[in-house]
C-alpha cells in the first residue's frame, strides 16, 4: 500500500508514522517543514509508545508523488475549501484509483472535493485524538487516538475497509461507518461548542469551560442546535449526546482545544469547517441556529486578523 | 431645590454640576473620591463649556444628607440591584417626599427600588451622553448630553416635570416621557448590541464594530431581539430603530463603550442591567432571545473575574 500524507502536523505526523510502522510506503507532503523532515524524519512521542521514522519519500507537492499513491491522506487544518482542491490539482490525470481521505475536522468538508473530482473515492475521516506538533518534525500525542472512516456521502467501500484494516494492524483503533455525515455531526456536537468557547471566553481549557455555569449554558445551546441540525439533515443523533459529551468532558483531563492553540499562535482558525458550514447548512434546511451563528460571527471577526478565509456574509 | 447626587463619576459629576449652576443645593455623596472632592471640588471639561464647582455638601452616605433632599439622583454604575437598595437604607424614615431618580443604564432597574419603597416617587432617567471620570474630581464630557425622564412604571408627575425644567434651565436638553419603560427599551437597542460586542470582539470601538460585517450581523440580531422583546412587553418600538441606530453609529465619531472602559480597567461591567434583565424578561414573556443570551453568558463569564455580581443561571 502506498499512502501520501499531506500535512506533517499532529495528525499527519502521528497517523503517517503508524502506517509506516504497519509497512505502508509513506510519502510525506510538507510545506514549511520540508527540509527538517527530509533531513531528520519525524519523532513521535506517543501514549502508544514513542518512535522515530523517516518517510520513504518527502516531497513538497502532490505532483511529485511517484508512484501515484493509493490513498491521499489529507491531514492539514481545514481552514478553507481551497486547500483540498489545490492539492488535487497536483494529482496527475488518470489518477482515478486514488482515494482521497479527509482526516480533518468539520462537516461537509468532503463536498467540494467530491464536486471537483466525482470520479475519485472520497473518504471522510474523523480522528478522536489529542496530538500536536511541538516543532517541525516533532509530534506529541497525549491522549485518545481512535479514527472513524466512511465513504462520502455514504457507504463503506473496499478501499475504505482496507485502510481501516491497515490502521488496525498498525495499532490504531479504527472503525468504519456507513454514514460518515452522521459521524461528523456527532463529532461537531463537541467541536462546535468547545472550540469556539475556548477562544471567545478569553483562553479557557476544557475543564474551565465545563465548570463555568455561563459557558456551560452556551455549550448546551450549541450542542442542542447541532442535534436539531443533524436531525433536519436526515442524519439524526440521539438527544442524549449532549449530556454524554458534557459528562465525558468533565471526566477528561482539561486541555486546550485546537482552535485555542491556533488562536494563541496567531494562526487562522477552522471557523468555516467547524461553524461556517453548519451555519450554511442551517440556512439551507431552514433550521434556526442562533447560538452557533453568534459564535461563528464573533470568531470570524477574530479570524480576519489572523488571515483566515472569509465567507461572504 | 435640594438634590443629593450619588456617584461622582462621569454622569453624577456632570449633571450634578449643571444643577449646581442652575442654583440647586447639591449634596455630593461619594465613596472613594470623598476626600478629593471635599477638598477641591469637581472640575468638568465639557462641550457645553468647562467649569469648576464645589458641591454645597460632600458626604459619604445618604444618611448624612441634611436637609433630606427633594431628589436622590442615583448616578452610580448599575452593576447590581443591591446598590440602589443599600442607598435607600441610608434614607431616614418619613422621607416619603424624596423622589429617587435612577439616571443609569439598563431595563427594569427601577423595579427593585419601587418594590422596596412603594411610597417613594421612582423616576427613571436615561442619559444620552459621552462623559467619563478621568481622575477623582475630574470629569470629561465629550459628546451629546440629552436626558429623558419619566415616572416608573409610567406617567409624568409634577416632581418629574419640575426636575426636567430645572435641567433645561441649566442648559441640559431634557425631555419627559409618559412611558419610561419604552424609552429604556429604545436605548437598550443600542446598548445591548454595542456594549457587549465592544468587549467580546476583543476591545473594539463603535466604528470598528459597524465596519466589521461579522460583528454587524450580531449587532443586528441583538437589536431585532430587543425590538421583539419590547413589543412582547407592551412597549413597542418602531422596527426602523434597528437601521436608525446602525446609521447613527456609522455617523458618530468612534468611541469606546462604557462596558469596554470598565473591562479594560478591570472593573465589573453592567451585565445585569444591560443584558441580564432583558434575558430574564424574555423568559417571563416566553420570547426567544438567543443572541442576547449568548452574549450575556459570555460576558458574565468574563465578569466573574472582575468581581461582578452573578445572577443564578
Amino acid at each position: 500500500m502506498n499512502v501520501a500524507v499531506i500535512g506533517s502536523g499532529g495528525i499527519g505526523g502521528l497517523y503517517g508514522g503508524k502506517l509506516y510502522q504497519a509497512g505502508v510506503h509513506v510519502t510525506m507532503v510538507c510545506r514549511s517543514d520540508y527540509e527538517v523532515i527530509r533531513d531528520r524524519g519525524i519523532t513521535v512521542e506517543s501514549i502508544w509508545g514513542s518512535f522515530h521514522y523517516r518517510p520513504h519519500k518527502v516531497v513538497r507537492s502532490v505532483s511529485e508523488c511517484d508512484p501515484i499513491p493509493d490513498y491521499l491522506l489529507v491531514c492539514t487544518k481545514a481552514v478553507s475549501d481551497d486547500t483540498a482542491l489545490k492539492l488535487l490539482e497536483g494529482l496527475p490525470e488518470k489518477s482515478d484509483e486514488v482515494a482521497v481521505v479527509l482526516l480533518q475536522n468539520g462537516i461537509y468538508i468532503e463536498e467540494p472535493v467530491k464536486k471537483f473530482r466525482p470520479d475519485l473515492t472520497v473518504i471522510g475521516g474523523i480522528a478522536f485524538v489529542c496530538t500536536f506538533r511541538t516543532q517541525p518534525g516533532y509530534i506529541c500525542h497525549t491522549d485518545y487516538g481512535r479514527i472513524v472512516l466512511g465513504d462520502y456521502p455514504q457507504g463503506v467501500s473496499k478501499k475504505t475497509r482496507l485502510l481501516a484494516d491497515t490502521f488496525k494492524k498498525a495499532g490504531v483503533p479504527c472503525e468504519v461507518t456507513e454514514d460518515i455525515i452522521r459521524a461528523r455531526w456527532g463529532k461537531l456536537v463537541w467541536n462546535a461548542a468547545f472550540n469556539p468557547l475556548s477562544v471567545l471566553a478569553g483562553g479557557k481549557d476544557t475543564g474551565e469551560i465545563v465548570s463555568d455555569p455561563y459557558l456551560l449554558n452556551i455549550a448546551r445551546s450549541v450542542m442542542e442546535e447541532v442535534v436539531r441540525l443533524a436531525d433536519a439533515d436526515g442524519h439524526p443523533l440521539s438527544p442524549a449526546v449532549v449530556d454524554e459529551n458534557l459528562e465525558a468532558t468533565r471526566a477528561m483531563s482539561p486541555y486546550k482545544t485546537s482552535m485555542l492553540l491556533d488562536y494563541e499562535k496567531g494562526r487562522p482558525m477552522e471557523c468555516e469547517a467547524i461553524l461556517g458550514k453548519a451555519v450554511k447548512k442551517a440556512e439551507e434546511l431552514g433550521v434556526e441556529t442562533p447560538t452557533i451563528r453568534t459564535l461563528y460571527n464573533l470568531l470570524m471577526s477574530f479570524n480576519r486578523k489572523l488571515g483566515g478565509k472569509n465567507r461572504d456574509v
